[in-house]
């Protein structure tokens, strides 16, 4: 399966603690082999995310302060493409991008930003696709998830993560949780 | 169509001042009629979603302060179903639950909470259906996200606002907004 990796823009420690990590938890539970949070670092992130991948399992990486330019660069030159999810792109249920990016058959950069992203994510020397998860007021966070749903094609909620400790028995009401015997690890 | 109403539960007006609000805005974009924040007032919240449908248009509301209790006997009694989004619930991939909601064709109420919800969410008392949007540890953003999207097989994403100010107008690349005649509101 081609390579997924989410970049997540314009992160402010204080203010975007929790919509951040909701961004990470949502990019490891629908796909995503990793995430960049680019541009800048914060520890609290990388902890959470680390304990939840020790927790739940992985293998989900998370890399902090690599500028968004360089991070797009890098990119590109192994032969991924970058998707831009926005508000104002081509609607994924109206037109036909879902198609021409799944025909591209690459690595895909999902670049997850806020309202006000740099104008050159728009850009097609940035943005190889602009797609709108619907053309309204949203959520970075809702659009990653519907973004990954589509283009896995549901099959990444089936999925099961290496090495966890602990993993969820899915019930019709009530919680279970199975235990593994941490001294295998 | 069904009426689908989200109840967000456990919102505390600093923290997830941000979180509450993109889960307002999945749920006007994806579909929902209105939303329902359970147990609390936040006037922050209420004025930010009622600029957001007076500009981009409607309908979709925000009720405030109705005990989450009182919100659930009411759904029922007017004969809609509950549907609890948890990690703990039935695999909205590997299961047969999405197919079964659909099957009772009722208006369905769907409880967003968080990590701490009421034990009794997951009893079939209140909830008629807990679903899992993959059995991970994830956000109820994006879990409300990819079940509207699923339930309502994309069509909310290509649907039109009533009364909206403004209209974005998609594109390969850059921004383009359609802004309305106030005079005509």
């Amino acid at each position: 399966m081609s390579r997924i990796v989410v970049l997540r823009w314009g992160h402010r420690p204080q203010r975007d603690a929790r919509l951040t990590t909701h961004v990470a938890l949502s990019a490891r539970a629908l796909g995503a082999n990793g995430i960049i949070l680019s541009d800048i670092e914060d520890n609290r992130i990388k902890e959470t995310i680390e304990e939840v991948t020790r927790n739940w399992g992985g293998p989900f990486f998370l890399e902090m302060g690599t500028p968004w330019r360089k991070a797009v660069e890098n990119w590109k030159e192994n032969g991924g493409i970058v998707v831009h999810l926005t508000a104002y792109g081509e609607n994924i249920e109206t037109s036909n991008v879902l198609k021409r990016i799944k025909a591209a058959k690459k690595g895909v950069l999902i670049l997850a930003g806020s309202q006000k992203v740099p104008k050159e994510f728009y850009s097609e020397h940035v943005s190889d696709f602009n797609v709108a998860i619907g053309n309204q007021p949203h959520s970075e966070c809702a659009s990653l998830a519907v973004f990954l749903d589509r283009f896995l094609e549901g099959r990444s909620l089936a999925r099961s993560f290496e090495n966890a400790r602990m993993e969820i028995i899915p019930q019709k009401s009530g919680k279970k949780i199975l235990k593994r015997d941490e001294s295998r690890h």
